[in-house]
C-alpha cells in the first residue's frame, strides 16, 4: 500500500494554521531554529524488519492482521512509515528471516520508498529447519568447533547479503551464555567468542563496521557471554577499529546509568550504534519513551554533547535503530510513536544551553545544571519536530493520518487477517 | 515406560554400604532422626504437567526428544519420577493443555503410579483455536463483559475437570495487566477481576480451595492486576475463607524478602501454596535451589515454624508444586534435581534448634540467631533425604539411576525425537 | 530573614511581559484555565523541618552555611519559601529535633508566615541522649516490653506536641526490622508492632489521622517490619478508620509500579499521604522530579483520577509533604525545585483529557491512551504554574529571585557558616 | 587484651574428641585432605581497621562498648581475632583514621600478634578538620585543580605511611560521582580522575600495587565515576601493570553476576583483590555469607579455577580483605563469622572436581556441571576448616571461646563503654 502524497498534503492543509501558530511560539523561545530543524530533518532512524508484525512473549502472541509476510511487504510498511514521518528512511534486515531472493529488485523497491539498508543482523539464537548444528548451548561460544564454524559462516553469509543490498554494518547480538552455575567456563566462553568474532571480523569489507551488542540477561538466565558494556568494549577493542559497541536500551541490569555508559563509549571512540526501546523490568521492548522519557532525553544529551566534542555527524556517524517487539499495539502505530519520541528527545537535547551547562559544571552549581537540562526538557518541542517533518514532505500528524486513512484496514484487506510476519 | 522395582533394588544394593556409613554419621549429630525421616517421607511435591517437555523462551525452544505428547504419557513421566524419588506423588494439570478424555481411566492410570491430582490450573493468557473472545487485553479484568464471561466459564470448566479427577484446588494465575502507562484504570481492572473471581469462587465445591497467584511482571510489562502479595491478599480476603494466596518464588521484584511474605501470609491464615523454582533476574524458571539455596532454606524455615505455630500439617495443609520450564536440561533430570533441592531445604529447616532460636531472638542475640540457622544449613543432610527415600521404596541415587538406565534414550525410542509436549 | 513584598513585586514586574506572552499561549491550548489555576493555587506542600539543613550520607556531610539552628529559624526558612512560591504553606515537625518551647509563640510565628503545622513525626530510630532504653533492635517491634512502652509514650508525647500546634496527623515511620536472617520472628515483630500502634492510635484525638509509612529497606538490610504497602495496609486496616498508609516515593524495591499502589490504596480508602522525592537506587532522597518526572506525572494522574472518583478535595484530603535530605545543593534551592516539579506534574495531570482516556481504555485503544497521557505531559505547563503563583502573590521566578537577592548569603551573615540544622 | 594460649588449648582439649570424629568423617569423603588443609592454613584475610567498632547508617549508630580508640587497640583486636582463627593475619589501615605516630613501634606491636600490614586505604570522601579544600563535589574528579592536587597528595602521603609499615598496596576507593543529572560531564570526570590516578601511580614504589575499587552507587546517587568493573578496568589498563581492579561484593547493581566479573578480570590479568561482605539491597555491609553463601562459593570457585589456570598463589597473589561495617553485632563476633564463612566457601571450592567439571562443560552436560558444584557445596566442610585452624594453633570454636571467655566484657572493662572507634 502506498501513501498518496496528495492525501498527506490535504491532511496537512487542514492543520497548517494551528501548526503555524504553535511553531511560531516554539520558535520564538529558542535560538538557531533553522539549525535545529535541519538536524531534525537529517536524523533518520532505521526500522527493523521484525518490528512490523505483532511481537509476542513466551506466554503467547496475538496477531494484528495485515502483517507483512515477505520482504517486499516489509519494505512497503517501512516506506509507509517514512512517507508519513520522513524519519524512517532505512530498514534493518534480519537474516534468515529476510533473505532477499533478488537483491537488485529489492534495492530498487527500497529506493522507490526512499529507503536504504541499515545494519544487517545475524541470528544464531534459534535453530532453523534443516540446520546441521544446534545453538541450544550457544553459537560463537560453543565448546564444539563445528557449531562455532556454522555460526561464523552464517555471519559471513549475512555480510554478503548486506553487501549486495548496500548495507555497511553487521550487528551481532548473541544469546550465548548460561542458565545455571557451573555450566560455562566463563573465560573459555569469552575466548571462543572472541576467536569466532575475529573470523567474522576478517570477512568485513573495508568500509564496514561490526556492532557487538551486549545484554544483561535473557534468554540465558545466569550469565551472558556479552553481558555488559565492559565485556562488549573488551571484544571491540581486541577486534580492531571497525568493531564497536552497540547499546540497546533494554539490555541492562536494574537502575543502570545508561547515559554515562554512552558518554564513556563515545570517549573511547567505541560507540557504534543504538537500539531504541523502553522498559520497566527487563528487555520489555516497549515503545520508545513510553516509560521514562527523561532518561531518553538524558541519553540524547550525552550523544549530542559527546558527538559534537568529537566532531561527529549526528545523522550518519552512529547507527540508529528501533528495536521493539509489539504485542498489543498496531506495530505501525507503535513505530510512529517511537520515532516521534526519539525526535522529541533529540530536539530537546539540541536546545540545551551547552555553554551555560559547561559553566555551571565548572562551578559545581548543581542546581543550575539541573535547571539548564530541565529548561530544555520542559519545552514543548513537538511543533519543531512537526515543522521539520512538514518541510521534509511528511505528515503534520502521522498517527492521525494513519488512523483517518484506515491504513491498517487496507493492509488487512490486501494481505488478510492471518498473515504472520517472521520475527519474535 | 516403567521403572522396574528390582532394578532400583539392585542399584540401591550396590550403594547401600556407603550410604549407611554416611547416614549413620548424619544421624549421630541430630536429635529425633526418626521424626525427621517420617516428615521427609510424607512430604510430596506435585509436578506440573507442563514441566515435562523442554520449555522455551520467546527467543526459541530446543526439543529434548521423547517428550510426552498426551496426558497418559505425562502421567507416566511423573510416575517415573515418583518411582525414583517417592516424593513426586501428585500431578498438577493445566487446562486446556491436558483435558482428560476419560477421567475414570486417567484416574486409574494415575493410581497405578501412586499419583493423585493436585491443583488444576486454568489458562486465560493464550487464545485457543476457535475461541470466540481474545485475551489479548486480559481475561478476568477485561473491559468487555463477554470476555470476562468466557474466562469465568473456562475456570468453572476447569473446576469440573478437577472434580472428576479428584483434585481439590484451583490455581488462578492471571497474565492480566497492562504494558503501557494509560492503558488501564487500575481500580476498574481490580474490580472487574474481583467480580470475576467471585463468580468462579461461587462454583467451588465446599472442600475446594482457590489459589490466587501473583506475579510482579511478564507477560505484561507495566502493571499486573495481581501483581504482589498485597494485591493477592486483598482478593483472597474479599473472596472468602476458601481463597488463598499462592507464592511462586520467581514472581517478585528484585531483592524481595520472600520468607517474610510467607511468614505474614501464614500469620493471616491466607497462605495457600507454593510454586517452587529459582531465578536470578525475573521469572527465570530455573531448577529449584540452583541459584540461591540459602533463600530456599530460609523460606522453609518460615514454613516449618509458621505451620507448627498454627498446628498445620506440613505435608497436606499447603499446596506444594514445582513450576519451572526447562530449556537446556532434560526435564526429568531437572525435576529430580528440583525435588532433591526442596527435600534438602526442608530437612535443614527441620534441624533448626527452634527453642534456642526463640531464646536468641528474645535476647536480640543476632550473632547466635544466625549461628543457629547456619548450623542447620551447613549440615550435610543428603544422607537423611536418601534414607527417607530408601525407606519409601525409592532409589538411593535417583539421577544416577536415571542416567545409568538410559531412561531418556528409552523414551525417545518409544515416543520419537520430534514429540513436543504442550506447554510454554 | 524576610522576603520583602515590594522586592518580589519589582522582580515580577520585570518579567511580566514575557510571562504574559507565554501564559497566553499556554492558556490558548487548554480548556478551563481558571479551574486549573485555582487548583494549582490551592495545592500546598508541607516542608519537613529536617530538609532545611544539608543532609548527609553515612560517608559524610557537607554543611552549606546559614542553616537554621532552631525551630524559629526553620519556620523562617519555610516562610521564605512560601513567600516565594506560595505553595509551601505548611511545616512538618520532627520530634525530638523540633520541640517547641512555647507553642503559642511558635504558632504565632508560623501564622505570620502564613504557615500551618502539618503532620508531626516521631523518631524511634535513634537513641537520644539520656534515653533509658535503646532502639538498637527496634522500637515498636521490640521483644522487650519496656522498649516498646518508651516508644509508645514518645509517640503519644508527639501527638500532644502536635495538638498544641494545631497539627492533625501523626506520621509513624519505623526503622524497625532486621539485618540478618534469623534475627526476627516476623510474625511476632508484626504483632508487637501492631499492639504498640494500637496504643498510640488510642491516644489520637478524634479529628486526627495516623499515617503508617512503609519502607523496603534501610536502615535494616534484611527485613523491615513495615516493609511495603501490603504490610502498611494490614496495619492500617487492623487499626481502624483513622489509620492510613503513607507513600514515600523512595521506599520501594527496584522497578515497583508506585502509581498502581496509589490507585489501589485510594480504592481501599486507605491512602493517607505522600512523601515526595526522587531516586534512582534506593531512598536516595533526591530533588523531586530530578530523575523520573514522567513517573511523578503518572502518580499525579492516579491521584487526580482516584480522588475525583471519590469526591475528595485535592488540596486537603491527603497529606502532601516533601521528604528529601540534600547534600550538595542549597536546601532552599532544592526545595524550590522540588515544589516546582510537583506543581508541574500536578498541572499536567489536571490537563489529562479524562473522558477521552476513559473511552480509549474501554476500547483497549492502548496507542490512544498513551497519546492522551503524553499529550498532557508534553505540554509546557510552566506558565500555568507561574501564573497561579503570581496570582497568589508569589514570585514569577522563585529560584532566580532567591539567587539575585543573595538569600543564602544573607542567611550566612545572619546565622554563621557553621550552624548545623538538626536532622539526618 | 591478649588471648592466652593455654586457655585456647584447654578449650580445644574439651572439644577435640568430637572434632576428631567429625574431621575423620569429612576427610574420608575427599581426596588430598592434606593439600586442602595446607591451603586453608595459608589463606589469610585482612581485617580493616574500621570494622572493629560499631558501624552505622545515616539513621544512627549504636555503640557496642569496648571499641578500640587508637591504632594500638585496633591491632590488639585483630591480634585477638588472629589468635583465635589463625586466618586474620593482616590489618588494613585507613588514613587518616589510623595514622601511626611511630611506625617502628606499631610494626613491632603488629609483629607480636603475627600481623602484617595489608593494603592501605586513602580517604577523599570526607572533609577532615582543617582541610583546605572540600571534597563535597568529589576529589580526583574535581573540576578545581587545587582539590585534585590535595587529594593526590593525600594518596601519596598514604603510600608513604604504607611504606613505613611494610604494606605493599594502595586501595583507592572514590566516592566521586554525581547525584543529579546534569551535574557532571562524565568524560571530563573520567579524564580528571585518570590524570589524578596517574600522578598517584607515579608515586608507587616498584613492588607496590594500586587497587582501583568500583562502586555502583552511594554516596552519589546518580553516577559514580568509578562505577563498575568496566570503568575500573579502563582506568587500570590505562594506568599500567601495577594497577588492578578491586571487587567489593556489595558494590554492584541488583542481580549482577559477580563470579563472571571475577573470572573475566582474572583472564585479563587485572583482578587485584577483594572486599568481602554480603548484602541484599545495596552496599549493606552485612556479615560475609549471611545472605547468599552459594554466591560466595561460586565466586571462590572462579577464583580457585582462574588462579590455578594462571599459576597464581591463592594466598598471596590477590589481596583479601573483609569490608563490613557492623551495626547490631559485636564487631569481633561478626568478623569471626565472616572469616569462617570465607574459609568454608574456599574449602568447598577446593573440593570441586575440576576435571569432571571441565569434561561436563565440554559436553554441555548442564545437569552434571550443576551436580558437581553442588556436590562440593553441600559437603559439611566445617571440620576441615576447624582442623586447619587447630593445626595453625587456633581455637577449634573461636566464637564459643570468645563468648565463654567474656572477651567483650574484658574489653569494656579495659576501655570503657563509651569509646568510639574511628570509621563509618
Amino acid at each position: 500500500m502506498l501513501i498518496e502524497k496528495y492525501k498527506v498534503q490535504e491532511a496537512n492543509d487542514g492543520a497548517t494554521a494551528e501548526h503555524k501558530r504553535r511553531f511560531e511560539f516554539a520558535a520564538s523561545t529558542i535560538n538557531n531554529v533553522e539549525g535545529v530543524l535541519q538536524k531534525l530533518q537529517d536524523f533518520q532512524i532505521a526500522i527493523p524488519s521484525w518490528a512490523l508484525g505483532a511481537g509476542g512473549t513466551r506466554f503467547g502472541r496475538f496477531s494484528i492482521g495485515g502483517e507483512p509476510s515477505n520482504l517486499e511487504e516489509k519494505i512497503e510498511d517501512v516506506g509507509l512509515l517514512h512517507a508519513l514521518n520522513r524519519s524512517s528512511g532505512a530498514i534493518s534486515l534480519h537474516i534468515p528471516w529476510d533473505i532477499p531472493e533478488n537483491a537488485t529488485s529489492i534495492k530498487a523497491l527500497a529506493a522507490q520508498h526512499g529507503l536504504r539498508f541499515d545494519a544487517v543482523n545475524s541470528n544464531t539464537f534459534q535453530d532453523q529447519k534443516g540446520q546441521e548444528q544446534s545453538y541450544k548451548f550457544g553459537s560463537l561460544q560453543h565448546t564444539n568447533k563445528a557449531v562455532r564454524k556454522q555460526a561464523i559462516e552464517h555471519n559471513i553469509e549475512v555480510i554478503k547479503q548486506g553487501v549486495e543490498l548496500g548495507s555497511d554494518s553487521l550487528t551481532v547480538w548473541l544469546a550465548d551464555g548460561s542458565s545455571f552455575p557451573g555450566q560455562l567456563n566463563f573465560r573459555k566462553a569469552f575466548q571462543n567468542t572472541l576467536e569466532s568474532l575475529k573470523e567474522i571480523y576478517a570477512a568485513l569489507p573495508d568500509n564496514w563496521k561490526m556492532f557487538v551488542e551486549y545484554k544483561a540477561f535473557e534468554p540465558n538466565f545466569y550469565s551472558m557471554t556479552v553481558g555488559d558494556w565492559g565485556q562488549s568494549l573488551l571484544y571491540a577493542s581486541k577486534l580492531g577499529e571497525k568493531a564497536f559497541t552497540l547499546v540497546d536500551l533494554g539490555h541492562h541490569l536494574p537502575n543502570a546509568n545508561i547515559e554515562q555508559i554512552v558518554s564513556l563509549l563515545l570517549m573511547e571512540g567505541k560507540l557504534g550504534g543504538f537500539h531504541f526501546n523502553d522498559s520497566k523490568y527487563g528487555d520489555d521492548d516497549l515503545t520508545v519513551g513510553s516509560i521514562n522519557p527523561y532518561q531518553l532525553f538524558l541519553i540524547f544529551n550525552e550523544l549530542v554533547e559527546g558527538m559534537d566534542a568529537k566532531g561527529m555527524n549526528h545523522a550518519t556517524d552512529l547507527g540508529w535503530m528501533i528495536d521493539a517487539s509489539h504485542n498489543i499495539k498496531d506495530p505501525l502505530e507503535d513505530l510512529l510513536q517511537s520515532v516521534e519520541a526519539i525526535k522529541i528527545a533529540y530536539a530537546q537535547a539540541l536546545l540545551v544551553d551547552t555553554k551555560a551547562l559547561a559553566a555551571a559544571r565548572e562551578e559545581n552549581d548543581v542546581v543550575k545544571a539541573q535547571e539548564i537540562l530541565q529548561e530544555a526538557y520542559r519545552n514543548d518541542v513537538r511543533p519543531l519536530v512537526a515543522e521539520a517533518r512538514l518541510r521534509a514532505g511528511g505528515a503534520l500528524q502521522p498517527l492521525e493520518f494513519y488512523r483517518q486513512n484506515r491504513v491498517r484496514e487496507s493492509l488487512i484487506k490486501q494481505r488478510g487477517l492471518q498473515t504472520v510476519a517472521t520475527g519474535l
